[in-house]
């Protein structure tokens, strides 16, 4: 009974999800929290995603041609202020340096909330000519954005990011590199998170600061509510004239550059556990598992037994691998590794090895399997595959299940009062409307995915004819 | 002529070392100026070899048992004051945040010049038992220190770092790690970086704010200067009893834990450009170069000159291969290759074509060898790892041909002032000398080295009887 105690400490999902999360994100020993208002401690369990999602990412982007770089850390108060849009959406939720060492600063340095601003302020210097285009810069880095209620990864006042800044020399190029990144990043949430994305456009209201065009990636939650994963920014050549980001082009004529942004963070974290987490813990994809396999040994003082468990580790070598040679019991050593969210469970014990066999145990069905022992790492090869698979479609399964469609305003707050979810609805595109559905269901737009349906000729609100299909809902 | 341009804009080493050093910093491309004072910008050729230095240290720590975690960039004042030395050490030098957002914090949060106190904060909740340690953990991170003068890569007001912290059982356990995170840094520099280093201990004068031990690995840059290149710190108990970080043991008494810190920074950047490099640019270490192997087609728009270019560039794609195929002169696109460092150069033109052969170039000795075209992955494999080998006997020749022997005053001060580099001298221990010394030549200790020689029984300085032989240098 002992064996249960790490797991029935966790409350369940259906009961309360956000202590849930809470309970999740602490007891998988992802974080700790710090004496640091608002900023988190990620523990090794949680930065080892982190560095798989890093890793697997980078390579995607240098795929596509893309340079790390790393600009500074501080913002001069003036800089920041250089665009309009940009200084409104930002400054209220940035921390400021006033004094470095023992003296005041003669101009204020706020802590990067984003860094478009130096970005542009080097690609002033570093741009000359359309032979220095395009630029196609990344960097991987902290920011600090003043947030005052703040929740493990999914928004807290410091978080890890990547931020690519790019430069190009026309219009075109600039809305190809914006739509291009939002592709990575959608394939890498579907093929490597195992979470399905709805791409598309933000509206005008809920775009970034300073942005022509903000693309999203919006994926649904195990709760129903949605979680914006990844954004690309076109800005068209907006910063570009405000920071005076010009080049001479092949017919010689001084033209402004076109730039674009795009980011993900450690809320992808948040994603991954609100997605594919049950009432055991974390289940982890196997691509970004920090450990794919654990191998447990039953009654491991019985002779050949801790050996063999070693023996299966080491033929496992090709995977992320871990052998829990621990003196807890077998069912708390369950229990942690599912706990932890640990794809496959190998248990051996001395009838097992009699007989030649090992049990394999999936995390996200809790199906178990026999498996000879001479076809260990084939089996578990595919099993880990089949797992992946799995786990994106049943996150497929579960966000159509939750997408629904409404044409007026008693619909649209049926479901979103009732059955969280996204709601597919039409929309004339004007603001009122927008903040009308806001204010009266506290839902947001989500987008105006790439895909669109014609549900209705009229725009769910305000009963005018229809322009565009948006996804509603209510969102961390 | 003009092929000669970006090489003759750089100062010749021995006019003006630290004007060469710029120049090659910003010819090299390897940074850019921001408008933020004291902070570079790290363009795409210098974060490369950051990259390539995290990934290889990185596999280092790992396979000691190190997991990587992240803590947050803040650090409340009263935090910072918990431990004596410490404070004292850090405070004048960091940056504080006063508003967060539109409102003054209730309490000043410096930005972390280093995290020790972090890390003692966390590790007091993480740590109850004996189960819970070793305790090795590491941060791979930015942190800002205020400094008045500063220097790309070897001094600026932010830079990137790994910080290292653990914490142990026993005094010995800490002991025994300290010198062997020192011992990965030196093998790391040697075999990685191809730059040799004396391992020693800090004297009192010159260890961490709040350690008990420092150790370093100083390596001797071109010029004669010193570089502190990497340190290692052992705490013993101080922070833990300042932070009361105990644990309950096997024999259930309650005990401080030991502690560690060891990092090295970005500043290795500017190690590898000091040792290496010429007075046409950049050396690169095979092990960090960005690009190991660039192949220049000479006469490229005759017939089957490009394609072979590109041919040979897909051969040899287990290398970091480059083909430089712009419209520059094949003289621009050398001395552009040198600047750069690029280990091997692959020239490739019609009569080669005709002959089945190709030419390769050494950066590091400028030799020029003919190549069998189909023998060249064998060829430049090879080349690749001499180069390695060589350029760390270079830098070690270099080294002890301007490392010198002084058993007075009147020597170690002819020494210091005129042919610049290491001075073996002994020491009786005390800091009056170590600061007459430091007064009179502008020279500071730089480690009492692991290997000791009996240079003479009694202190360079006082003549009193020596305890330890000591390297003295002016440095960095």
């Amino acid at each position: 009974m002992a064996d249960k105690k790490m797991v029935e400490q966790i409350t369940s999902m259906e009961e309360d999800f956000a202590q849930w999360y809470t309970d999740v994100v602490l007891k998988a020993d992802l974080i700790g929290y710090t004496s640091v208002k608002g900023c988190m401690a990620i523990k090794p369990a949680g930065y080892a995603i982190w560095e798989l999602i890093q890793k697997q990412l980078d390579e995607r982007f240098k795929a596509t041609g893309v340079q790390n770089v790393y600009m500074p850390v501080f913002i001069p108060e003036s800089l920041l202020e250089k665009e309009k849009d940009h200084v409104e959406g930002f400054a209220p939720e940035v921390a400021w340096v006033t004094h470095g060492g023992l003296q005041p600063l003669q101009e204020r340095l706020c802590v990067r909330p984003t860094s478009e601003t130096l970005f542009c302020d080097f690609y002033k210097n570093d741009i000359q000519s359309y032979r220095d285009l395009p630029k196609v810069y990344n960097q991987w880095c902290n920011v600090v954005r003043w947030e005052k209620e703040t929740r493990p990864f999914l928004r807290s006042r410091e978080f890890l990011w990547q931020e690519g800044h790019t430069a190009h020399a026309t219009a075109e190029e600039a809305e190809e590199r914006t739509i291009q990144m939002l592709n990575v990043y959608a394939d890498f949430a579907e093929q490597v998170l195992a979470i399905p994305v709805i791409k598309g456009r933000k509206t005008d209201k809920e775009k970034f600061a300073g942005a022509e065009a903000t693309y999203t990636i919006e994926a649904l939650m195990h709760d129903g509510k949605a979680l914006q994963s990844g954004t690309s920014h076109n800005f068209g050549d907006g910063f570009a004239k405000a920071f005076g980001i010009q080049f001479t082009d092949r017919d010689n004529k001084l033209k402004y550059v076109h730039q674009t942004s795009w980011g993900v963070t450690t809320r992808l974290i948040g994603a991954i556990i609100m997605v594919h987490g049950d009432n055991s813990g974390l289940v982890m994809p196997p691509m970004v598992a920090p450990t794919q396999v654990v191998v447990i040994p039953i009654q491991q003082r019985k002779e050949g037994v801790l050996e063999k468990a070693y023996e299966l580790k080491d033929r496992l070598s090709n995977f992320r691998v871990k052998v829990d040679d621990t003196d807890k019991s077998p069912g708390w050593k369950f229990a942690e590794a599912e706990m932890r969210g640990i794809p496959v469970r190998v248990e051996i014990g001395p009838k097992d090895l009699e007989a030649g066999k090992c049990v394999l145990a999936r995390r996200d069905t809790g199906e178990k399997l026999e498996c000879m022992l001479d076809e260990l790492e084939e089996k578990v090869a595919e099993l880990l595959e089949t797992i992946q698979k799995d786990m994106l479609e049943k996150a497929r399964r579960h966000r159509d299940a939750h997408t629904y469609v409404a044409k007026n305003m008693e619909e649209l707050g049926n479901i979103l009062n009732t059955t969280p979810g996204f709601v597919k609805a039409m929309w004339c595109g004007c603001q009122e409307c927008e903040d009308r559905i806001k204010e009266q269901f506290a839902a947001t737009s989500r987008c105006m995915p790439f895909e669109q349906e014609e549900i209705s000729d009229v725009c769910v609100c305000c009963g005018q004819p229809a322009k565009k299909m948006v996804y509603w809902g209510k969102a961390y």
